[in-house]
């Protein structure tokens, strides 16, 4: 069971943590001097430097290793997309609003706060440990202020239990019932509240000056990445399966935010659309490369149990129990993990939890969420689901596009059925202007159909045929019109709408974990966080520090932090007359992993210290073996492991 | 003056690049199937590839070297904030309406189309030649149809073309006005049009479920840098100057877009405000590494006199000379200048335009746009203005904010002033509750006032001060109340707002301008295109071609794919079946500069050809070698001339 404790091992202090995060500016409230919008929030340089190593890291290890079709499309959306998407219709929640105040709550929050609120102080009533679930009390705005001793009767704590557990399954008819059914009224002025109704979570807009052209801001990257299907085919070459990826800010309306970056109105997605043949099992040609990797696994059984201890068993094992839908979902379940632990992601903090069954979408083949564990407790950062054909099927009949697959077949299909010829001169003059209806009804019968024609039609000479409006609705065709013979049809093309795997990522999420799971304190000084990121992900490389602000160390000062960003290394100097370790200090809360002392020694042979951040062990050398050292470490092609044991420890001067 | 050709001096056929462009998916109508947006386009896989490396250089020019403070902050913004900065007022355009068919036109467009298409008539009637301008044909989607032919008296002619030369400075009223006055109506109809109203151009939404929080898509990114910058300023230790830089997407709903990618509703801005102490002229501590570079000045002098050739000096004379307002915005200039540059922009084909007074923003200092000649004329693709200490100030008056700097003066400041000493415990009994009014008054006055009335209690033994509100308007104050001395004050603190130089690209215009640049086709061929991308710009690096589909060449394609993507080098495998020339031509399209032929002795020996886009030479060499050429190529540290001197040229084989 993952705890809330620091890499090392410490109780995270979220507190401590996030007056870290603001001070250093990784991120900071929106519009603050204006009073502020929840739900927003800006990232500052570190946030930005950080999110921005993130989202490289994820280019190369999606986009360039399996040569996917990166596509950026426009955030606003016309309103027939999303319409048939099913956005406009589902993407909602249930909101309440108290007509006095104006109030309004999100009904199923507002349900669960009152019930466990009410069932809380049963238990005080009945003298009994009030356990209280920190994970979901720090989610939460609450709106519930106070907890009424008062003791239940057995009936309705059962009653109230069994609510709180299907809380997500109800809709908004149903919560109203609850709602006037346990007389849940504003938690602070007691006032009744109307009936629940719909709140589209989507921004909505209107494009063009005529206001007519009704439009949303996405709510998702993939409908974009659906839309331009035909076109990616073609630029594929027409070959089969492929991929597109999209990154890029996406839209949801929340009732009331809240858990800050891990519910906000406004965040960065990205996410995959593996477009593969449905038929064939959908097996993935780099699938042996991940098989034996052990992942933790929250089956859909595991949970209807109750249970939360995952099962680590290898992808390769999943997908052969069957557990994991196909080889390809398996695949990118692996590959979701290489990139989590690639940048900093603590292993023990990732689960992969199965969607339920009325979880899901009623198309969806299989879902998988890999969830983070944070000190907000278990949180979906990446969702993988095999959503079948459906979203490209909806567009498809909607607009008549070709969004389908339409290859040559290998081996030539060879299908036994019964055809029927008509003999087309005798069958105009017989049914004149009706021809076309019969035809078709002719056209429309199905083989079992035929099959029965075909007997009828050898015993009697004729055949009955319904059809719709013609005559009395039956039709009799002797057999100089019609014959029905078992033929071979062969078909080279086959058409077909591809399945999708869509892996989705939300980069804000995986962000705030990574910041809890690199976060922790030099011992003996709670203090002094440090954030230790990764190399390839931290947002500076680098820190110079000149021993102090004599004059001879600036002018090398400047010439290494030219030449290290010639080389693409990002650095900062700190020439502040803050003492050395001072500034060491402030870079570790900024999570810079390396960092390079000027001193007088330099000045003379040019050899400078290289501190790193973790271990606070230094190395001395010239400047071309730092600059090489720090390059290669910024690149991720050596540790520091490697780069301590070929350079020589430099143990003479004290920099904390 | 630039002309439009293409970088071979070919002419220019943009129909022939769009077909080109669209053919390989660099950029698409967004939701086509759906009917499409108009000023709405997706980026293809190419076109994404081509934006993230101008973005990635960007950052790396600008960012990186400069230790800019990049901030990613959310493109909701609520309605006060953009009241402030003047958006909610300002940032609209005049439309028209047909009240009968509801069509929408945009007030200076139309009458400007209307007098140009009468003064056309006019010149067809008197047997003139008609010389049409393309550049600004070509950005329209026209709306009047035809021409009539119809002279016009010679005051009329003289009279519109005044009009269309002052077209852009007209507000609503005299739009309204010489609708009227000139009888412009709905050019197909006829009808008579209502008087032009205000079009706010940005999208309007509302925020959160009570509908009460509008809120708007942001027209900029440098709002929420603005915004920030108290805290940007302590993140930096309070030392300035400093610049912020943001990247993202802004909006502007556009009447009627038009020309493509170059005016658009959703585009992806790069923006820097740097930040500068007003005092000292704006010096800049690294112009003296840009001072040489020649740059090409459209003057305002220039302008004004109705030519177009731009004058070409260094940009350390246009700023001695005063043309150019101070360092900091020269120093800018140039930068600018260079990055275009780098990324591969035809030098003859950029000029520094700067803006008309009557162009400029009241508070602006100067402003100069870089402009990118296109087959669409002259297009502003990077603003550079100096804003003075507007945006800051307006802000901090609204909210309240420090946003302003506070420092230490390195010498302080000797006032000598007329300083006014009250006797406290005589005036409260004198005024009682009026006190206050009374010492706010004297507060208040100014130094010369002072001196003044210091002659006049010399001379009188007291003074009368004007006091609104206060007994009938006037105060007398005897000499045991009020002492007025002139002394001497230090201040050793200096508060003050910062200037902002503001940087600001359209990266969507730079990115066309920039294939337009890049753009020329092989002779003899007019089909056979070609996009000459500097290779760290290219959207795909290398293109890996096996001579065949035999069977050897497959494991040595994946092989140096896989080494090519784990130095970071993007590559395309192209095993299709067309000839090698043709799998070349089409990457020719793509603007991959490299290709390695895959061929019988590389199975033998393990040697390979790279092809060079342009020459359409070739050298061969080891498996290393190619790789390190490759990686050396599109990292920019070679040329292909320094790889060609370098590596042995194949001519064994003619993929042609």
């Amino acid at each position: 069971m993952a705890s809330n404790t620091t890499k090392t091992g410490q109780p995270l202090d979220r507190a401590i943590l996030d007056s870290l995060l603001r001070r250093r500016l990784f991120y900071t409230p929106s519009f603050e001097i204006y009073g502020g919008v929840s739900g927003l929030y800006d990232y500052g340089p570190p946030g930005c430097a950080l999110q921005a190593n993130i989202v490289d890291t994820w280019r190369k290890h999606f986009v360039l290793e399996e040569d996917m079709l990166e596509v950026d499309c426009t955030m606003l959306t016309p309103h027939d997309v999303l319409k048939t998407s099913g956005h406009v219709d589902k993407f909602a929640d249930w909101m309440c609003k108290d007509p006095k105040t104006g109030e309004i709550f999100r009904a199923d929050h507002l349900v669960e706060e009152v019930l466990e609120s009410r069932l809380k102080g049963d238990k005080e009533a009945r003298g009994q440990k009030v356990v209280v679930d920190e994970e979901k009390d720090n989610k939460r705005k609450k709106k519930v202020k106070e907890t009424k001793v008062v003791k239940l009767e057995d009936a309705t704590v059962k009653e109230y239990e069994e609510v709180l557990a299907k809380i997500d399954n109800y809709n908004g008819e149903e919560l109203g019932q609850l709602i006037v059914k346990y007389n849940i009224t504003n938690p602070v002025t007691g006032a009744e509240l109307l009936p629940p109704v719909s709140f589209n979570l989507m921004f909505q807009t209107s494009i063009g000056p005529s206001s007519n052209l009704r439009g949303y801001l996405r709510p998702e990257t993939a409908q974009g990445q659906f839309l331009t299907f035909q076109k990616l085919l073609e630029f594929n070459q027409q070959s089969m399966p492929f991929a597109s990826a999209s990154i890029g800010k996406s839209f949801r309306n929340e009732i009331s935010p809240r858990a800050g970056l891990l519910r906000v109105r406004e965040f960065l997605m990205a996410e995959i659309e593996h477009f593969v043949d449905p038929e064939g099992g959908k097996k993935h040609p780099r699938f042996h490369e991940v098989q034996d990797m052990e992942l933790a696994f929250l089956s859909r059984e595991i949970q209807l149990s109750g249970r939360t201890e995952v099962e680590k068993m290898t992808i390769g094992k999943a997908v052969s129990t069957g557990l994991v839908d196909n080889e390809t979902l398996g695949y990118f379940l692996a590959r979701i993990q290489l990139f989590l632990l690639r940048i900093g992601i603590d292993e023990s903090k990732i689960r992969l939890r199965q969607h339920m069954m009325n979880e899901m979408a009623h198309y969806a083949t299989d879902c998988w969420d890999a969830e983070l564990f944070t000190s907000y407790g278990w949180i979906e950062c990446v969702g993988c689901a095999d959503r079948s054909a459906y979203d490209l099927s909806v567009h498809k009949d909607k607009t008549g596009a070709a969004l389908f697959v339409r290859e040559t077949r290998q081996e030539p299909l060879h299908i036994e059925e019964w055809q029927i010829d008509l003999d087309k001169k005798k069958f105009g003059p017989r049914f004149k202007k009706e021809s076309k209806t019969v035809e078709a009804a002719v056209d429309a019968l199905s083989q079992e159909l035929r099959e029965k024609l075909s007997l009828d039609l050898e015993k009697d000479g004729k055949v009955e045929i319904d059809v719709e409006g013609v005559s009395d609705g039956k039709v009799v065709l002797e057999k100089d019109l019609i014959k029905i013979e078992k033929r071979t049809r062969v078909e080279n093309i086959r058409e077909y709408v591809p399945n999708v795997i869509e892996p989705s990522f939300g980069i804000g999420r995986i962000f705030y974990s990574l910041i809890e799971h690199s976060y922790w304190s030099r011992p003996g000084d709670e203090a002094r966080g440090v954030l230790s990121f990764p190399p390839v992900i931290a947002p500076t490389k680098v820190l110079l520090v000149p021993l102090s602000s004599h004059q001879s160390f600036k002018p090398i000062v400047d010439r290494i932090a030219l030449r290290l960003r010639r080389v693409g290394v990002s650095n900062r100097v700190d020439d502040s007359s803050a003492s050395i370790g001072k500034r060491y200090a402030r870079n570790d809360e900024l999570g810079t992993p390396l960092g390079i002392t000027v001193d007088f020694q330099s000045v003379k042979d040019n050899t400078f210290t290289l501190r790193d951040r973790d271990s606070m062990k230094q190395v001395r050398a010239s400047e071309d073996e730092i600059v090489a050292a720090i390059k290669s470490l910024a690149e991720g092609e050596e540790t520091w492991n490697d780069v301590f044991k070929r350079l020589p420890e430099f143990l003479g001067q004290d920099v904390e």
